[in-house]
């Protein structure tokens, strides 16, 4: 039995460390070179490795990433299961940058930004926290964490998923009536979402018509879910406000693309959130501790939904 | 027994009702010609009143602001009882403004608008929460307030004041010796003093000196606390690595000044905080109430320290 870190070599020595420490017994690899292929029992990778099927007795993969869309889980044997990476690094940075993104927004910055490059001084009108209505996208383990963030500015919180949840202090909706309604009640939209075949393009021209004049996009999900033309039009358009936008399709962002200069857009590359090896490291052997003692997978995926 | 509202009419109408409503018997006046002035007992204004000498019965003034520095405190009859703004409106934009700041330094959103104006995507190394010191100038209400938003985030806090505070979670400072201290183990430094005769031009040269290299400044105080060319060059010379900057001497700031351009400057006009007229009403109909009552006013300004 063997456990085989297949990402790169600087995390990889965090993670050998930790597994050292709390699982002694399990052999750990990072070449696979250096490891009988029927040992290996749990592999963690980005992407799914070359010659998988050579791993006869894979029982775990591992995702490094907070989604799975990077897999194609068809190529995946039915019999291993697939489990993302839910850490606590990567749940504080997307905290931190949605946060970050709500309160920018709230505040005016895409403006102030603008006034500043214009060298204008000019105070404009604030809204009040508790009339700066947040919806997100996406109830996850991330989503229930940013809106705790979000809890304590008084913003009104809204959120929507595939299936009903529900989180005390937030109004929750799902299905397709359930989006359109919360889109019509919020000002800004928090798209949190993992890549799927239902979330591919969501947010989309529809989507932001049924949004209020003046609302605006933090968009921290994954670059394929956004149409870049139909924001364009609705920034331009005077619909939406503002974006700020983490992820892009394709990325790096061509250095051609009207992002890049757009007054109302906040651009950054692809960092709202990161897995931290340490914390990551502990999470997944604390995965396998509790597989090997019969209990729950965290993060386990449903090949049927995809996430 | 007369209240006198000397400010903008916008305000004054949202103050009106609120005096209207909780205390019925007090004369509400924000035209000084209509009323006599002997009977005036309250005044609330931004700047002291021309012919403040005229009320003669005057017992208490408001300032509209978080601040008294606009207020000469030589002025102002002895016997008449200054008393600051305090009110949850101002703490909770402060609180925004703050956490804003800090995040955005955090996850270094200045460099990412930089790349962002050159079409650059490239993610840069993000330190974690917890390596990431936070030290605040000034731990009245505000202060107190400010530090409570950023706990969540995991940052490791610490505060200075004039006088020794003790608050749970932060490690404080007081006195020169207490701020030299403070400077050198923090990595952003948040100015939320008030102005008096030891605060003005207090973020100098010195101060900047004594901070680690790379560490940034968030200043919402008031801004003849700062020395602009001693930011300046500590920021060029790479000592600092950033800047948010709300107030500025003189404001508005000269159009041809080195803040609007400083690739590592955001600036705002003033804008951190300001008083909402609905909560601004509550608190000083309250304090009139605590007043009356013989109780202690919330925000009443000790002479001698000036605020």
């Amino acid at each position: 039995m063997a456990f085989l870190f297949n990402s790169d070599a600087e995390r990889g020595a965090v993670f050998r460390s930790a597994f050292v420490r709390e699982l002694p017994d399990l052999p750990f690899a990072i070449d696979s070179a250096t490891i009988d292929p029927d040992q290996v029992r749990y592999v963690i990778s980005w992407t799914v490795p070359h010659g998988l099927e050579c791993y006869r007795n894979l029982e775990l993969l591992f995702s490094v990433g907070a989604g799975v869309d990077q897999f194609p889980l068809t190529s995946i044997p039915s019999e291993v299961k697939v489990v993302r990476m839910v850490e606590d690094g990567i749940i504080r940075m997307m905290q931190e940058y949605v946060t970050l993104a709500v309160l920018a927004l709230h505040r005016n910055l895409p403006t102030y930004l603008d006034l500043q490059r214009q060298r204008q001084w000019r105070p404009l009108l604030q809204k009040q926290a508790t009339d700066q209505r947040v919806g997100l996208l996406g109830l996850g383990v991330l989503g229930r964490a940013v809106l705790e963030s979000l809890k304590p500015f008084g913003f009104p919180l809204s959120g929507w998923s595939r299936s009903a949840k529900t989180i005390e202090g937030v109004a929750t909706y799902c299905g397709q009536a359930g989006l359109s309604q919360m889109l019509s009640e919020i000002d800004i939209l928090v798209c949190l979402l993992p890549l799927t075949g239902d979330t591919r393009g969501i947010l989309d021209r529809g989507v932001f018509a049924r949004l209020p004049k003046g609302a605006a996009l933090i968009h921290a999900g994954r670059g394929a879910q956004l149409d870049h033309l139909a924001l364009l039009a609705a920034l331009d358009d005077g619909h939406l406000a503002g974006a700020v936008i983490d992820v892009t399709e394709p990325e790096p962002l061509p250095s051609d693309h009207a992002f890049w200069t757009h007054p109302k857009v906040l651009l950054t590359p692809h960092v709202a959130s990161a897995t931290q090896a340490e914390t990551a490291a502990r999470a997944v052997i604390d995965n396998i501790k509790r597989y090997e003692a019969g209990l729950d997978l965290i993060g386990l995926i449903d090949r049927t939904r995809g996430y």
